[in-house]
C-alpha cells in the first residue's frame, strides 16, 4: 500500500499517528508538496479524484481519500492496539466523540487557521477574517465541553486512547501555526493534551 | 430503544431515513421541539451530554448522538439492505464519500441556511453574511465534483443506494428552507436527486 502524505498538514498526521501506534511500517509514504500544488496535478487528481492528501493506494489498484476512512481501513487490517471501538455499541461512542472533536474542534480551527495564516492564503480562494472569528469562537465553544469531559476522564472517548484523542490533537496542535493556546482556563484539556503529546507516536508526520 | 428527533432538522432526518430504508419499527421516537429550545434544557443536556438532535438512548441507558454513528450502529442491528459496505475496502469508499458529502455538500449548506434564513437566527448567536456565501460557494464547488461522478454511476458510493446518498440527499434538500437549488447545469446531480426523493423512505423525518 501507498499513503499519499503531506507533513504539517493535519490530516496526514492523524494517519501518520495511528500508524504509529499500531506500528504499521509496510505502507509506502510518499510525500506530496502541497504548497506547491502537487495535490492539484491532473495526475494526483486522476488518481485521487479531489485534491486532497492524506489518500491510500491498494495494491489492487483503488485509492480513496478522507483521513478518518483511511485509519478505520488500516484497523481492520491492524486491529491492535484497538482504536475504534470492539464492538458495536462502543464503535457508536468512539465515532460521537470522534465526529464531535472533528466538527466542533478540528475543522474550526482549521478554517480559523487557514483564514488567518498569511502563508495560507494560496490555499484560500479569499481569506475572509470574519470566517477565521466565527471558527475560533465555535472551537472554544466546544472546548468547554471538552474540559468538562476530561475532568471526569482520562481520554476523550473511552477508559484508553482512541481515534478521537488523535483528531482533537492533531487539530489543537494545527492552531500553532498561528501562536493559538486553548484559553488557560480548560486545565483538564491542558493535561490531557501535555499527556497526548508525550505519546511517542504523536511524532509521526511533524 | 428511543430515538430523540426533531422533524424537518436535517440530521434527525438521516436517521429516520435509514430506519425506513431497513424498515426498523422497533426504536420509540420522542420528538424534540429544537424551535422551542427543548434540546437545551438542563434534562436533556444530562441525558446527551450536548444540546444536539438526534440521540439513541439504548435500553441498557447509554445515549449517544452524532447522525452518523447512529446510523452505523443501527446497521449492526438490522444488517439489510447494507448502506455502510459489506468489507472493509467497500466500507472505506463509503465512508469516503459519505465524508465527502457532509464536510463539502451538508455542512457548508447547512451553515449557508442558518446564516441566511430569518426564523433561525434564533439557533445562531450571530448570523453572519459572509459566512452564508462562503459556504454556498464552497457547497457548489462540491456540486461540480458530485454531477461529474454522477455522470457515470447511478448513485454516490456504490453500485447501489448508500448512507452516502442519503446524506447528500439529505443536505440538498435542507437548502429548500431558503428556495435554494442547485444550478441546473449540473444535470446529472438532478437526476440522481429526482431518483433518490422518490423512495419511500425519503418521506421519514419530513
Amino acid at each position: 500500500m501507498k499513503l499519499y502524505t503531506s507533513y504539517r498538514a493535519p490530516n496526514p498526521r492523524r494517519v501518520r499517528w495511528v500508524m504509529a501506534e499500531k506500528g504499521v511500517e509496510d505502507v509506502e509514504l510518499i510525500e506530496v508538496d502541497i504548497m506547491a500544488g502537487e495535490h492539484r496535478t491532473p495526475e494526483y487528481r486522476a488518481r485521487v479524484g479531489v485534491p486532497h492528501v492524506p489518500a491510500l493506494e491498494l495494491d489492487e489498484g483503488t485509492t480513496f481519500s478522507e483521513s478518518i476512512a483511511i485509519c478505520r481501513f488500516l484497523e481492520s487490517i491492524y486491529p491492535e492496539p484497538n482504536l475504534f471501538g470492539h464492538d458495536a455499541r462502543e464503535q457508536a461512542v468512539i465515532e460521537m466523540w470522534t465526529r464531535r472533536c472533528e466538527f466542533y474542534l478540528a475543522n474550526p480551527i482549521m478554517l480559523n487557521v487557514r483564514h488567518s495564516h498569511p502563508a495560507l492564503a494560496a490555499l484560500e480562494a479569499t481569506q475572509v477574517p470574519q470566517v477565521a472569528q466565527y471558527n475560533k469562537l465555535g472551537a472554544e465553544k466546544f472546548m468547554r465541553t471538552l474540559d468538562r469531559r476530561l475532568a471526569e476522564h482520562e481520554f476523550i472517548a473511552s477508559d484508553r486512547f482512541t481515534i478521537a484523542d488523535v483528531v482533537a490533537v492533531v487539530g489543537l496542535d494545527f492552531a500553532r501555526l498561528i501562536k493559538y493556546r486553548p484559553p488557560e482556563e480548560f486545565t483538564h484539556l491542558a493535561r490531557w493534551l501535555e499527556a497526548s503529546r508525550a505519546r511517542p507516536a504523536a511524532k509521526a508526520g511533524v
